[in-house]
């Protein structure tokens, strides 16, 4: 179902209307990645285009009209209603097979709406999901679902870890990345009756799954991907912004009542700065839709250039290594596509339901 | 059906046996809060009791024999049969009037068990839960449930709102406490289909409901007091401990590599340590679980002298101040205990079931 790049390079959809800081910063950031070699195509009002593309040194960058855009709190109904959004008519480059991906820092919610209604869902899954990297000890950590699913079933948190292996080891070249699931208590007896299944649903899959994890392991480092619905994924992702907020709130309240330590902290600014810059957003540029059929990167509505540049980076990659039809292989190596609710039936030992 | 104090001081039930430092930092942390007018009943084994007094000072102090007790991993069931476990002749000091709370550092499930098993439940509860207070900007913010009941119905949790309520009104002095329900978002429509119907619940009792709020805004001081089931109750408070922890070790290691840093760092050195303070479990002292029909407080694990003496001064202002009773009253004064059922399935527009 996937386009197919046949050896070309990717051409990436971006979505320049979308965002807080739309459409300037967006086409900021993909005249930065153009330069870096990949192949954009800016959709969004002509005028608009026009203008910054020329302020920004990008004359020349392929552009697509689009006459409308969805604003930032818009409905998803009335979102799906603009048949000339920016966004809509990315999706639909991608679907016509003129583009390879779309990214987007647009309305979350019409993002993922847009992306199943022109594109479907991607063949085994039954409920797409926003992911997110995080920063964590030594490294990042990948976790699913961060919003899109409220409350989910076991097969759909199993799904989940099988789309987020594959796009861990895509992303980040690691083989056989460490899959675990978020729960209240790292034991295989903890957790919500979802959560019990699919961890030994997990058990029985050639993932490297290993096991329950809670809060605080997700920021020690002992998974690359964690899964959760949507809606504990939410109160994780939200929990670490407000701590590291705070933190540096306190922070800056502390040293405002001592001037020694008011002197040492202008001495620490660069180090700081490393710090802040290492728990921010705008250094992983995105993350992927994952579970709809093409390959849909959603920003930060507050991204600024940099964060889109490093989107469009990461979209093009995952168009080269073809994500979408990585996917459906490995739902299929791992027996869940065709025979999944068998298998799964079986690995949670359910009879078949008799009616 | 709590004990009275008739106009004298509160005694506190001490299980000295119980936490990682038991019994030597539980002892210490006792001798203090008696230091400081609190009458405290230690309950353990007498040798070590014996010792450890005339070690800290303590000689005087009233102790209970228990000649057997409960680590921190037994299972509950297990734990139960122990009936000479130093926190089980506590709670029965507390149930037989000699006593009006008890404190106690260990397992966490087996005090909640013994709480039921001895006391009962709170007339009017279905479910007790685990309070924890938090650090915030500006303040302090009281979270329920943090771990008891992994799932809860919509009723549970507009009880956990009116527990809380009262605890910080008890604790804290805040006449009306700001009650938030945790969710994925602060709209009325987000969250799942139990918070979604806590909200309308919520909205109808005459409590200082200020709806939804989202991980962030839980830092961020939006409320005194947060209501959610236990699992993501777990989840918010094991993701804060986990993101502040990477933070230091990110300061540390940023700083380590940086030679002005180093210096800088080692004048900021009182105000990171009052910063760590801030952010520190040892200065709240323990969290009660509420729900059970007397006052226990339950530190965590990890506590040393400090926390203990914290936690017995939580103790003997929740006596004096008669948690339970004021429990009882606002949930009759809410109209939830009497008619509880009637009056939510009218917040919830519910008609009765048809068999």
């Amino acid at each position: 179902m996937s386009t197919h790049l046949n050896g070309g390079g990717a051409t990436i959809a971006v979505d320049a209307m979308g965002g807080d800081h739309a459409p300037d910063e967006i086409i900021k950031g993909a005249v930065e990645a153009c330069r870096r070699g990949v192949k954009v195509v800016l959709v969004g009002q002509p005028e608009a285009l026009q203008l910054k593309l020329a302020e920004h040194d990008g004359v020349g960058i392929e552009t697509v009209d689009a006459h409308d855009s969805i604003t930032m709190d818009e409905p998803v109904t009335q979102a799906l209603r603009r048949r000339d959004s920016s966004l809509r008519v990315a999706a639909n480059l991608v679907a016509a097979g003129d583009a390879h991906a779309v990214v987007s820092c647009g309305n979350s919610a019409a993002i993922m709406a847009i992306g199943l209604t022109v594109w479907g869902p991607l063949p085994g899954i039954d409920r797409p999901a926003f992911g997110s990297m995080l920063p964590c000890k030594n490294g990042d950590v990948f976790i699913l679902d961060i919003g899109a699913n409220t409350t989910v079933k076991a097969d759909t948190l199993v799904q989940f870890a099988v789309m987020g292996e594959v796009f861990v080891q895509l992303s980040r070249g690691i083989e056989a990345p460490r899959i675990a699931l978020l729960s209240n208590g790292s034991e295989d007896s903890k957790g919500t009756k979802e959560v019990k299944e699919a961890n030994e649903a997990l058990r029985k899959l050639p993932l490297n799954f290993v096991g329950n994890i809670e809060g605080d392991g997700v920021f020690d480092g002992a998974a690359d991907v964690v899964v959760c619905d949507g809606f504990t994924g939410n109160v994780l992702l939200k929990t670490g912004e407000g701590v590291v907020s705070t933190m540096f709130d306190l922070i800056r309240t502390e040293i405002s009542k001592d001037f020694v330590a008011r002197i040492a902290a202008a001495l620490m600014l660069p180090t700081l700065g490393r710090i802040r810059r290492r728990v921010d957003y705008e250094e992983y540029g995105g993350a992927p839709v994952l579970g709809v059929n093409k390959i849909m990167i959603n920003c930060h509505g507050r991204s600024r250039a940099k964060a889109v540049t490093n989107a469009v980076l990461l979209a093009d990659r995952m168009a080269r290594e073809g994500l979408v039809d990585r996917i459906g292989e490995a739902l299929q190596h791992d027996d869940i596509e065709v025979k999944r609710r068998r298998r799964l039936a079986r690995a949670l030992h359910l009879r078949a339901p008799s009616v």
